[in-house]
């Protein structure tokens, strides 16, 4: 048993208490990782306000983080001490059916478990004055030390500075990805990007990657429009200046419709105007963002049967230990320029305030250092 | 002007009415087609009650049709008199901005007037007592003749016998093409096809083709299994005989949901329930079925993120012109059992019993003969 300092969700919409839990070691097939850096992202704050049906509480959260092997368990292979690694909140198993069917990155090997804030046995490793504390995420970020199973991370390279490849493991590969292998995007195609929250910059990028022909940014804040015109936004459409429905705006603008859309905000009614205002027999729109418990999309099926396709994607169908260290890979070559999207760094003690500028809009990213 | 005896739908909900009708000459691009057979489809029967937004009466009806070119119009330079034709509600230019893009089938050529009822130069050739006569899905087959634009025709081998390859003039083209143009279901793969009509009987051909694995019907008159069995389905599913969503039994009886699910009936809720019962990971569901006007389809955002593709076809994906050939061919070798959708032949004079045979579910096709 060691001990860490965590940043503990006691309860739904309390601010995080900084205290000192007990981490147990790490049992067959785990590894012990000491977190150096995590980014703050919308999720964490979605299962702290109480509305995800999955979050248990007391629970460390956190799941965009950059850590460093501290010790393995027993029959662990991929991993040693001291090798640096990003936590995957969709592991790869590399046995189930869904990683040998060639066709997702939802591994589902550890997915119950993980879902009920376990390790695969059944168990916490976290504990506070002798009373469990549960994971979050598979990940638990938010604490100096965590631990997770060894198929939930991605080895990368001891180069990379996981004060800013941490970001690799949430927001940004989910916006890259989306666009690069769910959509499909091709070269010349026109694309609409709903939300420019860091998944959305990140689709930006993704957009560009692919080579698209227009990449038209949405948001109702224009202040957002410069930084994405800097990822590669080739227009900037504010809803707020249209008396039509923003869906109907973007048909006009593009003679039709979209080739791609993507949602990047979780909020069900632009998930139906982002397929909306895909063209006509071909036109695919990807939801990315998250929608609170219980919400649902709608539209006329006569959207569908004239042609358009509707997707999801989560963490962008990126299978993480195969991918993510050829995602790191371009963000050291500067592909993917991840200081765009840390506004903030602070120190686990200030993490509240991290919280608090994304719930302002202040933020991009916030990555808390340990 | 030439004398033509015709089913005319007066007013919606109304019985059809045999009279003559005077038909205009073809004008420019526009052939003349005497019709030799068609078949009763439920979107007449969904026109006819009124609900179709598009419908304009006074209209002759029926889009699924085979006849022979009586005359052509100047500038008509792929059809001959004599040429054995089905007409296409779905056209096919080859110069159009769909028709080019190689990825659907939804030529916009002639759309705008042809949901007016009215032919491309913003008329109709139809008349009765003097009055204008609408026409209905650019075809109008219940019309000993009718005149229809050159490039919503397909020309057909005269082998091929009119009065069983009209019926690919829609329901069996639409089920086959869902299958293999639109889902492009593969090899061993596992289907749902959610209604055994017309069209749900063709997606089990279509899937039988396709070499699909298991091919799952479903329908809540078992008395409809027989016919699918015959056709290639392995199982029959009637959501009658279970308490829990018909989703639900889906995903149990298929360790967690089919590949590829079709929904041929037009019902919202049975789209949702088509939708819910594909794979995670790469479940893809197909809406064929036409639902009333104004009713709309609704899913969790999470069915979609968690790796499951809502699309739908029209006309199957086929593009008429190029592809009927192909589907007659087919039919002739004896690999699209035409006679097994043919439940009555009559002619023009009993056209309101076939409605009434289809309302009562007595029939999958009945056929007109002129």
């Amino acid at each position: 048993m060691i001990k860490s300092r965590a940043a503990v969700a006691f309860a739904p919409n309390q601010p995080l208490q900084i205290v000192e839990v007990d981490v147990a070691p790490p049992k067959a097939g785990e590894v012990l990782v000491r977190i150096v850096a995590s980014g703050v992202c919308h999720t964490d704050a979605y299962t702290l306000s109480g509305e995800d049906s999955e979050g248990v509480f007391p629970c460390i959260l956190g799941h965009e983080g950059g850590g460093i092997v501290e010790a393995v368990g027993e029959g662990v292979t991929s991993l040693a001490v001291g090798d640096h690694v990003i936590p995957l909140y969709t592991a790869e198993c590399r046995t189930c059916k869904f990683c040998t069917s060639g066709k997702t990155n939802l591994c589902q090997a550890v997915r119950a478990t993980q879902g009920k804030g376990l390790m695969p046995d059944g168990t916490t490793r976290f504990s506070y004055q002798g009373e469990p504390i549960y994971h979050y995420m598979g990940c638990s970020t938010f604490s100096e030390y965590t631990v997770l199973p060894e198929i939930s991370l991605a080895k990368i390279p001891q180069e990379a500075p996981l004060e800013k490849v941490c970001l690799l493991g949430c927001g940004v590969t989910t916006g890259i990805g989306a666009v690069l292998n769910t959509a499909k995007v091709t070269e010349g195609a026109s694309v609409a990007i709903f939300g420019l929250g860091g998944i959305g910059l990140a689709a930006v990028i993704g957009a560009k990657m692919a080579k698209a022909g227009r990449i038209i940014a949405v948001d109702i804040n224009p202040a957002k429009f410069a930084i994405a015109q800097e990822l590669g936004a080739t227009e900037f459409v504010n809803p707020r200046d249209y008396a039509k429905p923003i869906q109907e705006v973007i048909v006009e603008m593009t003679d039709g419709g979209v080739d791609y859309s993507f949602e990047c905000v979780g909020n069900v009614q632009l998930m139906r105007a982002a397929l909306e205002c895909c063209h006509k027999g071909w036109g695919e729109s990807t939801i990315i963002g998250v929608a609170g418990a219980g919400q649902e999309i709608s539209t006329r099926p006569f959207q569908l049967v004239t042609g358009r396709v509707w997707r999801g994607s989560a963490f962008g169908g990126v299978k993480g230990r195969t991918e993510l260290p050829n995602y790191v890979a371009k963000a050291q070559r500067g592909e993917i320029p991840l200081d765009t999207f840390i506004t903030y760094t602070m120190g686990l003690d200030d993490i509240n305030q991290a919280f608090d500028l994304m719930h302002e809009g202040k933020s991009i990213r916030t990555v808390i250092h340990f």
